[in-house]
């Protein structure tokens, strides 16, 4: 099985934006509500930040849930890492998910600002420049013959889509107009050039499903 | 995590119907074209039985896909192991999957008349009697930990759904008529009684899914 490239679970406003602008630590999102964007996720099963059990198990949990299938390593451009831009400063910022971070993989920060690895639980991040194709190859050689997950933000699932690197994306719209921020598409139809695509109204979420392979 | 009770890719026709009538060695689904149900899913990315690569990786390939993650058990009807009946007067008979079968887990197969154990790869079979409640005893402890697959056919996922031992199934429903053979309900809408229950047309495979969860 050759290894892939996956996009999962990516929230974008119905103009395609997956951020707002003004993005701070305080407004990781910026002008955004990420509420709006990812609530269909939240109200899963298998959503990982549940306070309580329960949640539904519909067509949303499958989507959910998929984001651990087969992975390996995780790449991540450094908007997503933090809301710190340039040099860094201050070593002690170690990203947004605290002691147990969700990946449980190595992941690979992209930025052109080096910094040394570290690791929190299973999770290490390292921290790496060159093109995308550069960390990609790093990122297939730690994950070991898995699949690595491409997280995002917008500007990274650009830069990967550009160099023809993805092989499938799943991006659940929301019914939200946000008119700027981070933007990964005009339109969903750009990308039927190179991709099929299943596009699948939730049933529970509020969102539409766009899934997209590599035709 | 508690260990579920899942029925997956679990193929019925509009009227019910998991399979027809007569069923036998050379028609294993009796009057019914098994290509018919399970067109949706041998047309994916994940199917096990493709003879060559590729394959659609929309909607339909994250529910096929499901059928292996996080499961450590299955377990089947006789009439899903094999066409016999009554006591086994054949031992050589194990089961329509070949030398591989694409289980990869120990599987009970519920039946009435005693059988020693055998295992084909990584697969092992065994022949239980007793009530449902008993066999789901023995397959959640062989299952150490994960979840239980119940595989069909028809009449045993009945048994288990009347036992109310099922958590989540996942049935496609295709626009063919059968009119007779192996039922399992005269309507979806018998289950919403005590299940949730989501509705996704297939926008690739002519199916309809109904993912249902327990409320």
């Amino acid at each position: 099985m050759t290894q892939q490239v996956r996009v999962h679970n990516f929230c974008v406003s119905s103009d395609g934006y997956a951020a707002g602008e003004g993005q701070s630590l305080e407004r990781p999102f910026g002008h955004a509500d990420p509420a709006q964007l990812v609530a269909w996720a939240g109200a899963t099963a298998s959503w990982p930040n549940r306070a309580d059990p329960g949640g539904s198990r519909g067509l949303d949990d499958y989507l959910v849930r998929d984001f651990h299938r087969n992975i390996g390593a995780e790449i991540m451009g450094r908007n997503k890492f933090g809301p710190q831009r340039g040099p860094w400063t201050d070593l002690s910022w170690q990203g947004w998910w605290g002691e147990e971070p969700p990946f449980h993989t190595p992941v690979f920060v992209m930025t052109h600002h080096e910094r040394p690895s570290f690791s929190l639980s299973d999770t290490t991040f390292h921290f790496v420049g060159g093109t995308p194709a550069d960390v990609l190859d790093q990122a297939f050689a730690a994950a070991d013959g898995k699949d690595v997950r491409l997280g995002g933000g917008a500007d990274t699932v650009r830069q990967f889509l550009d160099a023809d690197l993805v092989d499938t994306l799943h991006v659940a719209v929301s019914p939200v107009e946000l008119g700027g921020g981070s933007r990964l598409w005009e339109t969903p139809e750009e990308l039927l050039d190179r991709f099929h695509r299943d596009v699948v109204p939730s049933p529970d979420g509020g969102v539409v499903h766009h899934l997209f392979w590599r035709g």
